[in-house]
């Protein structure tokens, strides 16, 4: 499903990686960050795929919650097993998301 | 592959799609789509994934650019077969780039 996000302006954060061969625990961790991200505060929803490249976007009304949420004890002990078993590669982005429209049949 | 984007301040447009069961031309159009944006002035990368939900971002130096590929004409055909034919439900969000941060094994 599309994000329900709020009118602009509000925060986007785009996490795009590349994964190891290694998957302990994996599916586990990223649906129990889903739930954890749902209840920080101004989180406004979430957005994910995965083929070779995995993008997860994560929506936020204001950037303090997203600090706040990248030093969540739970998240960065996810973040260190991230960059020791997951990821051979990822980055983060984030963005000041200034307009947005859409289209819905 | 991840983008190589420049440092920040730099833009990034989230394209969050739904598709149709209909696929015509889909996949030609998408192949074209990109090589297009490759073209165009400010054109700084392109990470794409598709599950349930499909996710493209694409990234520029500057929102002139954007504006302009927007307004392509080529782009602008593919935007209306997309709503006619291909996508139930689609979001364009534009984005400013503020900080990024990554890890490489």
């Amino acid at each position: 499903m599309l994000a329900k996000t709020p009118p602009p302006p509000y925060y986007a954060v785009i996490f795009t990686s590349l994964k190891t061969e290694g998957n302990t625990s994996y599916a586990e961790m990223a649906q129990r960050m889903e739930e954890l991200a749902k209840q920080q505060p101004s989180y406004s929803g979430i957005e994910s795929a995965r083929e070779e490249l995995g993008i997860t976007v994560s929506y936020w009304k204001d950037v303090e919650s997203i600090r706040n949420w990248k030093m969540n004890l739970e998240h960065l002990q996810a973040q260190k097993t991230g960059r020791e078993d997951w990821y051979s590669h990822y980055k983060v982005r984030v963005c000041l998301v200034e307009r947005d429209y859409g289209f819905e049949k």
